[in-house]
């Protein structure tokens, strides 16, 4: 398999070519698998020695991440295949080294603290412990080529699970380096398998194997048929369409127009958290925070990287629905809707400006534009609207009737407003406050989608606890009373 | 619909006649599940007061429960409609009273306790919370007419959602009642609504309205279409083939064999919970614990109902299986294998004597025999073989093979024996040591299946806010540090 | 010992006569105490059935006083012998009951909850438990005859001590009643020993018995000897000289000022979390904030007891004290300063009017007037002052300077302003926002001073655990490894 | 002041000369102390930025120790002031190493976790948080000069106190070099004070800076001087007279009088978790485990240092305490008892071999023998005793009537032995199962006593938290609900 250069169609070599792995090759894949039991490599009760191997494990490639030159050398990789601003590069490394780091030493095995509780007579105890699910598989999206898959990837084996990795094809290089970097630093090699392939032979894999869980981040068209596929053994982590609202008080201008750009921007918007969506009280409107985005995003140039090649759209894709959007009724471009300029970027991908489209709120609201309005668009795209104080429930019902709830922001430091937002919402990462941003996926708190059974969270204790674990409880209970007798039958 | 005396087929009247909604009846059924939103009834931030009123409730519930005549009432209404000794129906109501008083006063609210941890700069901090799902669904089975539904729907009322509750038409109008004295406590008519129907049409209310998360109690068979349909937003707890191994170490052996008798054949073994299969150790063979098992299965009897009639299997399919099995090279009938004598009994039902199949190690792990062995039959009986200190990792292959992983008991008080099971099985809820038992789901402690993601447990603390409340993080960040200057985009 | 009407000085009959035991008494109260060992009554591993009885006791009790007759009987309990109004004594005995009610059922273990952590190897696991101290002593104060003593007392039994209380001389028949009720509910007669006497003898009893721990609540100055008495072995729940700050966002006022109306002269002031000084911002004192609260504070009278006896201070010692604080230059009474007409409070005990005293920020900072100024006076009387936005530096130095931190109140629903304040004070029970207070011990949170080892919390699961357990560790370690060769010593 | 050479009195040189500050210097280390407020350098409001810088200091400090550079650095350091062999040292590197690493990156700020619950009504919500004490002294002992000073010093700065840190004067120099290494890797000099005196001028300094919390490891004469002193605002981890009982199951039987070997004699038995006291059930004496442990002890010779100096004992006395032990009725000497041969150990030190003496149990319990036997020596000596199945609550009593609990084991893999010895006894630190031991101090669980309020725990989590932080409970309430109108007063 070869991966075109994304930022330079003339290019003549790809930027790497390697294997495709077919369906007649994933018997080793299945047996693999299959080799391990329900119970996983290690448990609670069973080779407790790994929590501490994994601890060191996690301790040196986290050291080494964090030094400069392993810094360096992830940052290029990631760029190479998937461009983004050298500081979005960097910034992706530095969460995953600080990751790592926070599971030195003893802290893998601290996360599979158990609890205790006295029992019903002396003798008697009940224990819950975290139990891994064993053979699993992580289905990894190109966005995020090193992080996403290695903290799904060391919270999985931190728990005692078996690891077969299937990272996106254009960006599956990243992860290899990974994996080469692990084993140095101890990691056994049959802890993780890595299938390059392409997702249907994937899917046939999950077919094969007795896989437990699979955790998949990426596409909710591809989450919804994996969900029925293993009948909903998946922990999944989706399309974001993710909303800021801006409140009735207004400060801090620049900073939030600044931060606005950002959660849109950054990174192309192609982050499963960027700002789809931008509610605008018309405080703000009046204090002219449109002018201040546009002018902002005008700094964005293909050659710093801080805009750059769409990787799911093409340029006429992303057009075709700016163009859709607009023409609803009142809307109109605020700015961008136009292909970039002097650009190399192949045609299977998209090359655009960054974009905001004014709709009014009311015709959002309308049965045939809301669809079309809240269409999740991997790119740097998104639409404005403004509210009136008297309009919040309005506001609110935009954000029920979405159906996926990944991050959300709520500008503002009035309590009363943020309660009536925060209360009738419902994303899983949602910020709050002056400084409230959709995008930020630190490794130190839950970041992922609330209100549905089988989303997956990533990177934090109880992420890691919760899609990697399940709960068993031991009951211990030793001792037969001197002196009992045998009841009746019941 | 009409529900015919389980115990008399000659009985003039059924026990009760109920509605029996149908499909063209369900628009109120999924008007009333819209009508709540995905932030549910009430969640940490809004309309908190609720937690104390169902506080009230739940403490108003317990206490006539936990009243002589209000334990007597609702163990004689379940044993009218799923016959069962009176010790055991008793059992259940109180189960069910100290639940409801577990969550006494302010202890609905503690279930929604979250956390917080420092953010990254002064004014930054994230919270973690337990949310609601908002409209969810419980489907409850007959087995436990009373204490299955109100864990369940308890949990799931306190922890936010709004429940539309669908128990088996067998059993249904034993919720009725207990519905009315939560009405008459000071539940909100509005909190719950109950659906008297069969399967089909609960299936076709999943599809029409927008139910967040199914909880469902019942056979794997409908759970996995449940779990298809609904494309896993459930929380199972189905069918357990639960297992009993006797370690090398005999003692307290009245004891043992009286809990295994209770395990396997109370309640008429209809317990999802019910000793499937028991591995006694050579030593315990030898020290007789088949002989006494039998002694005292041999007790029981339909007057006083400690055996009763199988609900879900004929006397036919019953004994058909026991043929099936006792057909295996070296196994044999035990005890049991008969019809009931003297009985009215509805021929729909099956009416058979306490039955135990001794079955060889190595035969039971043959590929043509493992399945008919390990399929769960919910009446009274179960499979007996034996092992010696070598063949521990035969025993350890079957719980392996085995497709569900609900409850299992180790009974044996050395430590490296109890390491080397637990360490390598998964059932969620173990017992272990002299005391250990199959079945048992008190209020105190996890009851639930491991090593499935969509697995629901039932009543602890820790069952509830896992199967009916997701994670969400809220993120404050209030404080734009003085002297900030715009950074460059990235 | 001859408890005098505190209302009528010529009534002719005390409101009771008890026991005053004395030193030469105190021989079975010692037997008493050394009779339990260090490992208490029961803990996690012994007695454990004990966790359940407590459950059932707590419960009965609970519901006892959740009654229209428990609650009145207690309620008029508490106002015979400390004079406070209906609503103030009622509020006490749900306090009560709610605490009572939170920890049914299985409630009581739980508080027993501990954790397991994996070890090094297989067959290591470090498990932490929470152990009583066995023989403890409560010394509770006159103010709270119920509340305080009795969710002291239940949170010591649960953790598995036993108990020597002695409560208030003026006050002890109250816990006398409720002693009688939970025996009644079950709770076994020699666990809780009752001692009537003066505080020399309970001193004596430390000194003869081997107290493990003892929990005060009451004086600075008997907390302090307490402590040198006992070497710290010791739980303090000590003075307050709370603060409430209104911050620059003026709103609410009326409610602002009934609440500080009500911190400061429920109870007739005589509470430890009663509100001593007032930092009004100069937005709140042209809003008019002081007036507000002299005009509510003038509807309080001694007939419904909204104002009553100080048991504390003589009439004469409380002017005395305003006098002084009046003279420091710039100061003012604003209203009260006097003695209330028309009663029959005995002389020993203090007949005052509600009595604000200002003093401006810059007087109570001068050493010579800080003393002074902030004095703990238990009763109807609050120190008023001003500040400017830029002098809120001073107003935290004025904080850091108390000596003791139990409760405060920041008014104030601007998150720089509570950062600000928050993060520079140290008060246990800290309440923020618009509707803050300084009163108000719920038992749903924590409850006690910070800053100080010995501190003591009261009626939160916390401050149960922390108060009357502490910690152990037990790390089991079975099975040395095959083949296990002997190290050299080290 | 001079530290003479431990091994060689001829020595012409001391191995080092330090500052010995007087009463009269102390001045700017109260300024320095009373430079911090009761919040704190940081707590979760205030500068929590210190909670990452710390992870990086912490992560960077434990780096170097992991090096082998590092380890051997400071193992060198501590042999030269502590003299113990060279793996001794190295372990105790090596804990302060995983320790240190335990706290990268963001666990730090996850050790200052709060949580919150749900208020009353909407715009409530009380929050718990983990705040600091302050200005507060750390006083740490000899025989471990590096790790039991760095771990305490470590969590308290963690939680957001500043520090002023006394070691023993003998090996003050270990912790001089770890502080450079500490501001080498970012700790802000400001931090930590290091006091380098002798104990009375500490003590001077607590009488005259305002420290909030003094931790003590020592001796328990001066932690109960200090603990009256403070008027208890102490956290203490003082002497162990610690136990080891050998159950009635015999087996690995090398393992086990290894292990006893170890936990009398390595370091020269100067660890507070060495084992005093040695209860051998009478199947073990027959299976010869006295010889045994004699057998291997005489492996132990100057040379390697698995016998070294005793540092608080000399050896006129500590033979003094053998002859008084051994002249108890039916004891004896059951080796050792003699000086140690061609050493040039100085005078004021002891130099003797590792010592057994048996004491009959029934003359320990003896009124007059038990305080002689159960006096701490903190040197090479045990004292051994036996006992029948019969005896096992002579045993306990034994136990119980110690008067400090620090370690215990019990050597015993029988459930039912286990919980009449854990569920009667109180030590903090309790090891329990065949390869239980006394010492072991890991930075992955708990060490501490129990049953003192006062006492103090080291290195994990929950020691942090207990010794290093107070409760804080912040109550929100921000919000008058619309029409609300004001009540009467009460």
């Amino acid at each position: 398999m070869s991966i075109p250069n994304p930022l330079n169609k003339h290019a003549s070599n790809p930027i790497c070519i390697q294997p495709a792995t077919t369906t007649s090759e994933l018997q080793p894949f299945v047996d693999s698998l299959n080799s391990c039991p329900k119970t996983g490599l290690h448990n609670p009760i069973r080779n407790i020695d790994r929590y501490l191997m994994l601890g060191d494990v996690s301790r040196k490639a986290g050291e080494f991440l964090k030094s400069e030159e392993g810094e360096e050398y992830f940052a290029r990789a990631i760029m190479q295949c998937m461009p983004k601003s050298h500081q979005q590069a960097l910034g992706e490394v530095r969460v995953t080294a600080n990751f790592l780091l926070n599971f030195s030493s003893d802290q893998v095995r601290f996360l599979a603290r158990g609890f205790s509780v006295p029992g019903d007579h002396d003798g008697q105890e009940s224990r819950g412990y975290r139990f891994p699910y064993g053979p699993v598989m992580i289905i990894s999206p190109f966005n995020f080529p090193l992080e996403i898959p290695v903290l799904q990837l060391m919270g999985a084996l931190f728990m005692g699970n078996k690891v077969c990795l299937k990272p996106a094809e254009k960006v599956g290089f990243v992860m290899e380096l990974f994996l080469r970097l692990l084993h140095d630093c101890g990691l056994p090699k049959s802890d993780v398998d890595l299938l390059n392939s392409v997702g249907p032979v994937a899917g046939e894999l999950l077919q094969r194997a007795d896989v437990r869980v699979t955790q998949f981040t990426g596409s909710s068209t591809v989450g919804e048929l994996l969900s029925e596929q293993t009948r909903g053994k998946v922990k999944i982590e989706d399309a974001g369409f993710d909303w800021k609202i801006l409140g009735p008080d207004v400060g801090d201008t620049e900073y939030v127009a600044w931060q606005s750009d950002q959660d849109a921007y950054a990174c192309t918007g192609q982050k499963c958290s960027a700002q789809s969506m931008l509610f605008a009280h018309d405080n703000w409107i009046e204090s002219g925070v449109l002018d201040d985005i546009e002018r902002i995003a005008r700094d964005r140039k293909l050659e710093d990287l801080t805009v750059g090649p769409v990787l799911t759209h093409t340029t006429e894709d992303f057009l075709e629905h700016v163009e859709k959007v607009s023409s609803i009724p009142g809307a109109k471009v605020l700015f961008g809707g136009k292909e970039l300029s002097d650009h190399n970027i192949p045609e299977c991908y998209g090359a655009v400006e960054p974009t905001a489209v004014y709709v009014p709120l009311e015709e959002i609201l309308k049965e045939g534009n809301f669809d079309v309005v809240c269409k999740e668009i991997f790119g740097p795209f998104q639409v404005v609207t403004s509210y009136g104080s008297s309009e919040i429930s309005s506001v609110l019902e935009c954000c029920e009737r979405m159906s996926h709830h990944l991050t959300a922001a709520v500008v503002s430091n009035d309590p009363s407003f943020q309660q009536a937002v925060l209360g009738s919402t419902v994303n899983g990462t949602t910020y709050v406050g002056r400084r409230a941003r959709t995008t930020g996926a630190p490794q130190n708190h839950w970041f992922g989608p609330a209100g549905d059974p089988r989303g997956a969270g990533i990177g934090s204790i109880e992420a890691i606890q919760m899609v990697w674990s399940c709960h068993r409880e031991i009951i211990h209970d030793n001792k037969v009373q001197e002196g009992w007798t045998r009841p009746k039958c019941t």
